[in-house]
């Protein structure tokens, strides 16, 4: 089978193109034809040597990807040859909080990734995805997507008429805006470009507040709430993000922290806390039963994943390199 | 100021007008000039002689009414004059779980209610409602919108995506259909009434089942969800309609048990619970914060209370009598 | 090796002898040396063909066991050789809520149980016990305690300073006593013994009450209480238990419906459910996570499994019978 | 009556003794003859002008009181003349979550406090206590121990089995380390005295760390957890603390953030955050419900608070002096 491994961790010319055997299943196993894949932050970090933990080279990149399952294992049952699948981010974290262990087996980081024609997943490790989708769409799932409902709807606890605010509109903000819209809530969404702002719009954005044009940015989205604040945040910068979340929060309410794009550092001012007696949670992709339940909003609400531009596998380090320059509004997918 | 009163517990021709003196507002109250108010079937009980416990003759009668404050006591900051609220059925049922005081002041029982010119509330027991909604509509939310909110929304714990099944087509079910719906979820009802379910998909119903025809109606239910089961059901009736919650609620789903035209009788198989690992919960109207919440839910969806008909203060027998004939989709409002 | 099977569904003397050849340990299993076993209803049901789906004959019955582990798969890094370990009961249940496939791998029931020399195990389905434990004492924990804490503590959310009602001194209600007492709960539990109720004050039973010579027990249950009510109860039984416990529970309180020596039949009255606000839940043994948690909590106060009596894996006939009586105040066990 | 007085914000001499007339009591309220008093790090902040809003001088300092009711207001219902009880730090949050408003009747701040022979609190703003314990006893109890408790049970959610760790023996932390015993967890604290570590394991502290003379405490912290790490932590402090809070946390566990002696200032590591998946919150005090649930587990463990040193109210800067040494181990009372 053909794949794309990384050979070195020195960012998108550490890509190759490769020939593997193909696998063979396991009693517990599936065998999906991958059809498409995406890029996160995540990839893009672990290319460049920023994960390297577990990532022992060569190393099939890339957490999300959809594809069909053509065959199965002896004991899976939960899923059948022809089901149209998502590999799980964490191949072993099915339900419950998170846990310590969840880091070993996580697709396109210590575990082989999605950028390659056959991937050998865990039974339990795969959902169906709703029958809207393409292939190409649902492969925007499983990193961003899922990390967006996490934090607002599972962690976040985001309810109808309540409201969000996603900072910037990078894929997991973009999918959070859909997420929140979906579940009857308000989403406020900041970009430094009118452009995307306007794109926001469309996709049902009901505040819109432009950080560079406005350095009061949070104090104009606590009064597009009406003064209240926002209820559930997802954190995704560091920095003056971070600062403007915590000005920005209801009493009570909730920001999740994630890792993007400006990495996962920075920090979070105490007094803020513990006067508006803010709820803060790290968030790290999610559960399968997590990415189950999304699945099932995603279907009823027939949301569509945002793609910006796709690329043939033979064009991998062109997509990584169209995904550094952080111009794109939704995701980058690879079509396999 | 003029009111309408109990007389007798004797049904609606128990009811008379009377002239009563203009309240005297202390210090943490408010008075509300009430311009609407409308019927639930705890209503009519009480008329009846059903809850007669605190219920002091003559009582005005009526939980749900809305109107606009045109004084308010020295202490009170929350709202002001000119303000458009409701009142809250549980005066004094701010904000937690359920308490046994609660029912010492409740709205047209062991307190006065609102079918009256003037109404003297708590300063604390009355909520602002949204601008899109007249004092006819505003004045259904009290008991039969927040006891589906409350179901549902918070104790059900309904999201996008799941399935809540609505048991006919009476106040708190049009109400739960609605709020389902404006939360991303699913909405499959009941009714013995073809043309009650056309008008129930108008209203966004994604599934509906006639019970009158399918006496399997139930496991109707269960493969309209997929085979999955229902993730959260309001049962509003006892009898028929727990047995099929029962049989159509989903492993560990949420069974709401409401308070009907039926009373608030009947059994639930303690096989079943254990079995699928049912939760069930008693629901009792709802807190002030939970009025507060769902106002939001309903103002981000614009979403508009159904009435049926309309009657003036005058002809509160008639509205009364109306009601009795369950004919209704939608709420009885009385205009004052 | 060496086991007792299930021949026939024809209650204790439907159990025979038998050789098994040694089982090949796959990646994901644990081969466990068992060295005692204990019996539960559910075990008493299976032998007289209570639970037939999925019971294939001939089967090792029994669901509770521990022993040390001999071998482990491959691919198993969470548990060793040498590990001290209990079976969880549902195999394949690790954490987060019910699920309906989890009792397609139930120890005992659908797949093979704990009375047996060897025990092939899923490398997740097994736990570590507290050192201060015996094997025998260790081997009454996976049903009727975990039974116990996922009832109180993890579903009915059993605090400090709150109170227990235990129905009767079968397994789960002396674990419940015990539970609630190491969680700074107080614990008042019912018996027709005055003996078994002084045994019980040994254990730390904070008030008794005799139901055969008390009529009104549930009433005395509330006012042990104080008037309050009490916070969480584990419901055992049906009939009378239940209609005590909606009784003796507060406004808001907790009610866990479990499978016991009468049964998971029975009813509940929807108008107490309802009134009062009543949290139900059914309750099937737990999760591993679950089981984990209980241990650490067994661990940290040092609890001791109540032991009734202990008999041979030769003698099992006997020790079925001896449940049988339902004389005993804490777990037959079998020593392997 | 007799009351002290904070006639300047400028540190103990700025309080002074004086007279004021009877309190009028209103239909809501109930008239306290106070019997004690005790200081907290926050009652020193404002003393120095360290929380200027809405604090109007003169005004009465200190929250934390209790007394005997000797007069009931026409409305109150819940409690009587002769009870013993506390006032509730935050007189109007009777249940819920934290809201902004609660800051607006706060004692010994935005109200008049309890260093004083009769105190008007609300008839809603006060607790009765259990009977085991002196009024002096009980005067400890309104900020520093429902902080404690609403820090590790109610937001922490700490369970048996679980560990606590809290940092220094403040009284906060003291009271940390007797909730986390009476429920059944472990708990590990923290101190730069091995004098009063030793008190702190005659408390029943599972295991204690000097952190003066061991810069690697964190570390220590999570090998006495065997690895795992502390489920639930009281920040009290930021700076190392916070930083030691963030190893020591296991993954998923919980942080809450509470003003102290150092003030409320510092920052979190917004990388630890994220990478453990790990819960932060800002406790303020509590509401009334859990001042009710915290003296259940009060009365039902037979807590005893500590009480370092008493003074009479004459002697009430002398009292602050001594709190401000920070040599304490256990709460500064003024008796009246």
């Amino acid at each position: 089978m053909k794949c794309v491994e990384i050979a070195t961790t020195t960012g998108p010319d550490g890509l190759r193109l490769a020939e593997r055997p193909m696998p063979t299943v396991g009693p517990r196993q599936v065998l999906v034809r991958v059809h498409a894949a995406s890029i996160n932050y995540r990839d893009a970090m672990i290319l460049s040597g920023g994960h390297a933990r577990g990532v022992d080279l060569p190393r099939i990149p890339l957490s999300d990807g959809a594809g069909e399952i053509i065959e199965v294992g002896s004991e899976v049952t939960r899923v059948k040859k022809g089901d149209r699948v998502c590999g799980s981010f964490f191949q072993r974290w099915i339900d419950g909080p998170v846990f310590p262990e969840m880091q070993n087996h996580a697709l396109g980081g210590t575990a082989e990734g999605m950028l390659t024609e056959y991937a050998l997943l865990e039974g339990d490790g795969v959902v169906t995805f709703p029958d809207h989708l393409s292939y190409a769409e649902a492969a925007t799932l499983p990193c961003a997507g899922l990390t967006a409902w996490h934090g607002l709807i599972e962690a976040g606890g985001l309810r109808a008429g309540e409201t969000a605010l996603l900072l910037g509109t990078g894929g997991v903000s973009v999918f959070g805006l859909q997420f929140a819209r979906a579940a009857g809530a308000n989403a406020i969404i900041t970009s430094s470009s009118d452009a995307k702002l306007e794109r926001a719009k469309a996709l049902g954005a009901t505040g819109t507040v432009n950080y560079a044009t406005n350095p009061k940015w949070a104090e104009t989205v606590v009064s597009l709430t009406g003064g209240r604040g926002v209820d559930a945040i997802l954190d995704v910068a560091g920095g003056d993000s971070t600062r403007g979340a915590l000005t920005a929060v209801r009493h009570g309410g909730f920001i999740g922290i994630i890792g993007g794009r400006s990495g996962p550092g920075g920090e979070l001012d105490r007094s803020f806390i513990l006067r508006k007696g803010i709820n803060v949670r790290g968030i790290n992709v999610g559960s399968r039963a997590m990415f189950e339940a999304m699945n099932r909003a995603i279907a009823t609400a027939k949301l569509k994943p945002q793609i910006y531009k796709t690329f043939a596998m033979a064009d991998s380090v062109a997509a990584y390199k169209d995904f550094l320059t952080g111009k794109q509004f939704g995701k980058v997918v690879i079509t396999i």
